[in-house]
């Protein structure tokens, strides 16, 4: 999507230098745009874990990337798969990330000499980045339908569409999951507002889906986690669309913290609830979604301080008593009941077993 | 309540001179402890405007003593009238202060010359703010039961209490009305740890609430408002208690934004959600609180920034893109369906039309 008028990806390989990988740096975002060069598997770790980068499928293309710089670095195979294991460790909820470091693995096995495995991992790792962005695309003209649909329903009138965190061209390579849908309505000319939660503690509503519908043009405003259920209660919201980190095959959908509650409320006021994935995020061995998914917990920091802009610069200011205790889970898993239905690159299906597997019928067992 | 080992109502005259008003602002809280003088009827109504002091119970006792300043500026019943109209328009939704300025109005009518109506007024706004402390006294030791018997059933070991914005003492002349009961289980020697929510765009949990238990003694947690989900799915919130700004007589509750994804998922995970309140909070008039209670829309500033401490200083940050809209809803409204039982001062009842007015026949029609 657009930056300035200029055409962006958010992971892409260094023009004039194959060897190392480009992204932006996430976390000043919108308040500086800053492009970072990701030399090592350990820079690429770090880029991951601090959140340089973040969104299931953006980290999938990162590690597939990371696992291209660690066949660069290897002596040999061992060494590739340490790097992978290290890789992994760098965010244990998104299931994206220790699917790409495996598909990389089992690539790179085709190749006989280290040298051949470089070749192999470079040109996996484009693939993975080329069809996470393709995937994105298709989730964009499946999803378009259910806009158009309620488009019509209120004669044109500007349909209302609510997202949770940034599940956006940022959080994948391109055109994003949640809002591939969104963007597509908005290219077809459907009249459209978002309403963006901005998703505390890190704002990744308020920074980076604002900030990517800002640049698109897309009508949106900003509005705090806990105003959501008002707006469906006054019929201000048509259609909830979020993204998810972790989908299990029976429905049941991890995503960023407080997507839970949104859902809760999109029943309670009939408005249908919606899942953008592709589906190298469903999770094919995983039942009870609230049982078995790891939730995250981040460092309480980030709950202690808010991040912003100041004086020209980014800045964290404390919120709370310097002596309170603070706790930060990264995620919550939404169950199959509330959610309407799912969007992924093969269509939209219920968010049941049955479901998903007629759409995924090579995951049958 | 204590502060630094002193005890605080937060609100009282100024010692040796009883034409100024004291009290706390809160707005600086918890980085910054100051006391404010009020002289005038319009640093009343902009204390209670911008937010120096919020809380349903504090604002009607602010109003009474604004009143008590309007009729010292006054020169006649007619300038008192006006002043009673000028603090009524500083917030819409809290009913205690309309309550409390026509209380005053009432009861200066009973004096003949001007000089009678200000020693009624001065008579008067104290015993608004003794009987606020006395009724928040009431709602601990009904509250208190609740959490005892959960206690009970636990065996002793720790009863989890999550909380949304600030229905604390601060809120309130003294001892709170959501907090009345956990301080009184939490002096009674019952174990207990609060969840505070943070309460975005004005952070009253993670400022206000946290730095009273802080200052009291009593374990807490402060969490983002998308947490509280998730903690109930895990089991790890055994009762919510929350204050309100205006509860209908038949069981609705308008309160701090976010409070009715609360209760939906205190519903959805079989947690019982309370309401802690003084009668003078109840709406006689209105039947469906979803449908007819006003929701005041505050300057979306509050959402386009954070306030905390940096420096030495309290500071804002931007958080969202300079030119994106944002929207400051203040309040939702919880339907009855999701109340477990309201706590009054009189004692506990059911959130319906008949168990409200058992309690307050003197309200039947």
């Amino acid at each position: 999507m657009k930056v300035k008028g200029k055409h962006f990806r958010s992971i892409w390989l260094k023009e004039g230098n194959e060897k190392t990988v480009q992204i932006i740096d996430q976390r000043n975002l919108p308040h500086e745009f800053i492009i970072e060069d990701l030399n090592t598997v350990e820079e690429t770790k770090n880029a991951i874990k601090e959140m340089h980068v973040r969104g299931a499928p953006l980290i999938g293309a990162t590690a597939g990337f990371g696992m291209y710089l660690a066949a660069l670095e290897a002596k040999d195979e061992k060494d590739v798969e340490q790097a992978g294991k290290k890789l992994i460790s760098a965010r244990p909820t998104a299931t994206d990330l220790e699917w790409a470091v495996k598909n990389q693995l089992k690539e790179m096995k085709k190749g006989n000499s280290i040298e051949e495995k470089r070749e192999i991992a470079l040109k996996n790792a484009k693939k993975i980045a080329d069809d996470s962005a393709e995937q994105c695309k298709k989730i964009g003209e499946h999803g378009v339908k259910i806009i158009k649909e309620i488009s019509e329903k209120k004669n044109g009138e500007t349909v209302n569409i609510l997202t949770h965190c940034n599940a956006g061209w940022l959080a994948c390579v391109d055109f994003g999951t949640a809002t591939a849908p969104i963007y597509e309505a908005f290219n077809q000319g459907i009249k459209v507002h978002v309403w963006v939660d901005e998703t505390r503690p890190r704002n990744q509503g308020a920074r980076l889906t604002a900030w990517e519908l800002l640049n698109h043009g897309v009508p949106h405003t900003i509005i705090v986690d806990n105003a959501g259920g008002h707006l469906m209660q006054h019929g201000k919201v048509d259609l909830c669309i979020v993204g998810t980190d972790r989908t299990t095959f029976t429905g049941d959908v991890a995503n960023k913290i407080g997507t839970y509650l949104k859902a809760l409320a999109a029943k309670d006021n009939n408005v249908p609830f919606y899942v953008g994935l592709p589906s190298p995020t469903i999770d094919w061995k995983m039942k009870d979604g609230i049982k078995e998914i790891p939730i995250e917990e981040r460092n309480s920091n980030e709950v202690k301080y808010a991040r912003g802009f100041l004086n020209g610069k980014v800045s964290e200011v404390l919120l709370t008593p310097k002596d309170s205790h603070t706790a930060n889970y990264a995620f919550d898993v939404t169950p199959r009941k509330l959610i309407t239905g799912l969007i992924t690159e093969r269509g939209i299906c219920k968010a049941d077993e049955k479901s998903v597997l007629e759409l995924f019928p090579e995951f049958r067992k």
